[in-house]
């Protein structure tokens, strides 16, 4: 789940200064981030009332729209944006959306933004066909607006995330998991898709800028997902007080980790093999392992790379006019890194 | 899964003659099925271990390419079919294979076309996300053909299809499930694909039959459907000689059973009430109700609208020009009705 997204950070972790910045972020495009909301429903609107039942759960639950805010942004950095771009962010949410769904499916998760997941309030059969028809309902709105340079853009998104996700399955032994691999897995299963927003806003008014949109979104992806899992080292849960370190229970091996690795004793080391050697490791093994990644200065690994990203991401949007959007995106970036403030 | 096909009745199940039908339905098109094998096989190509090891073993379990089939007749039948038939029968056929991965991963299936499941084999979150990546595969090659007509038509169909398997997943009270209830759940779940291939097909080649075909399609998927519900009380299993009742075990109400209640006496209702309130129903319990249904002349009630829509395709196919596809697709009626020979 970790590699989802802002969502996966357990709730309650957004601090008010990140709150702030998606605030800044969305005035720009406040209110045609409502008129999505209305393509969302009108896109998964059936007379099944399961689906309608469903449908109305997600909405209650409904993220930060930080994808489809990406695409409003992007549609109008040369300040001329098509009101067709809303179509295509209605399209984005719902694929992040269907990936979300049966991604808390295979992970029998229970909560989701504060809020219990299909899977636990229906069942796992009925949350793995929801996510198709939510797949299935973005992809027919794509093609009804006939936009073929969207939909090639999304489902090539679409299926690198699932590429990532069954490498990510395939690990077996995560010790061997490599800053590369984890490279290409966070590119695919998150970058792909925040890099496909981007790119497809701009063909509803700022088609020039498509190349340059479309890298600002890999880089924005890679500093967003590589923060994500820094959170999961460094932010403590509400109830605990203490880091949440889920990815480390689930035997999952991200950035700082793998750099921390690199300059561990062979003592750490052998607690960190420990810990994945558990089936189910407990919260003093977890505890531990995050101390010694800290000490070995694997956070700050990690924050440099992200930096590293956020940086390039900024250099991009330097190529385009100085707009109000263009600002907006600006503070997309700081509201990525400030997430784990 | 008994509502998605052919492909769901036990192996060993195909009589001789369906056998034998099924060559002559494909013999005008045999060499460009072998093509649609070619073009499947290029859009799940990826350097990923994993997913190539998944893919050859889809293929390898490979059905009857009945809807393949369809596309490449149907873009024939004014004897002018344009080769760019073959990429779109090899999505259509792509699309069927995720519903199939989905359906076996949902209900825990472990036998499909007597090889293992994926979800045996690997896991059932690797399958999940497997039929994933194999529609957003389908999908991927269909925007690069930049066929929006055909995309229009798939992706209504892939929505219907988990609409129909969502409203069979929410019945839960199954003796209160009307026929019209089940015309509406086979027509989403299994005719709805087979009309779109058939659309789609005219395409390439006879664009002026679409409706004509889409009408056609919708046919011969309502007949191949109930056939293959009747099969379930009909079709002895190789193991144990006896109909396999796999839709009663699992509470399926379909149309033999649906008839059948209506002229039940009490006490044979009460039979049945008992077989669905049952958790596992043992086997006395179903051949029971199967004698029942039989007896009350379910059966002969589910042949005969098989025969009115197989009619109805017939038909449908008298407003084409005589060519050698026609006469194949008259031949695909022979083949849908006689499976449960």
């Amino acid at each position: 789940m970790t590699a989802l997204g802002a969502s996966s950070a357990p709730e309650g972790t957004t601090s008010r200064a990140s709150a702030a910045s998606l605030q800044r972020v969305q005035a720009p495009v406040r209110e045609r981030l409502d008129e999505v909301t209305g393509e969302m429903w009108s896109a998964v609107a059936t007379d099944a009332p399961l689906v309608s039942q469903m449908s109305a759960h997600l909405m209650a639950m409904r993220g930060k729209m930080f994808r489809p805010t990406l695409v409003l942004l992007s549609s109008a950095v040369e300040d001329r944006p098509d009101p067709s771009a809303v179509t295509l962010a209605a399209a984005v949410e719902l694929i992040h959306l269907a990936t979300l769904v049966h991604d808390d499916a295979i992970d029998h998760s229970v909560l989701r933004r504060g809020m219990p997941t299909l899977n636990s309030l229906f069942s796992h059969q009925i949350s793995v066909i929801m996510g198709d028809f939510l797949y299935s309902s973005a992809l027919t709105r794509l093609v009804s607006a006939g936009n073929l340079d969207a939909l090639r853009a999304l489902t090539r998104a679409s299926t690198d995330m699932t590429i990532g996700e069954l490498r990510q399955l395939a690990v077996t032994s995560p010790m061997t998991f490599s800053e590369q691999d984890y490279f290409a897995l966070i590119r695919s299963k998150t970058a792909s898709l925040i890099s496909a927003a981007c790119e497809i806003g701009t063909l509803c008014g700022a088609r020039e800028h498509r190349e340059t949109m479309s890298r600002f979104g890999e880089q924005l992806g890679m500093a967003f997902q590589i923060t994500d899992d820094l959170i999961d080292y460094t932010e403590a849960a509400t109830t605990t007080g203490k880091p949440t370190g889920i990815d480390l229970r689930e035997h999952k091996m991200t950035l700082p980790l793998i750099a921390a690795l690199r300059t561990m004793s062979e003592g750490e080391r052998s607690r960190v093999e420990a810990l994945f050697a558990a089936k189910t490791p407990d919260d003093a093994a977890i505890a531990e392992v995050i101390g010694i990644v800290t000490a070995r200065g694997g956070l700050d690994y990690a924050r440099d790379a992200a930096s590293g990203h956020a940086a390039e991401a900024a250099k991009t949007l330097e190529a385009l006019p100085d707009t109000v959007a263009r600002a907006a995106l600006f503070e997309s970036i700081s509201y990525v890194m400030e997430r784990h403030a």
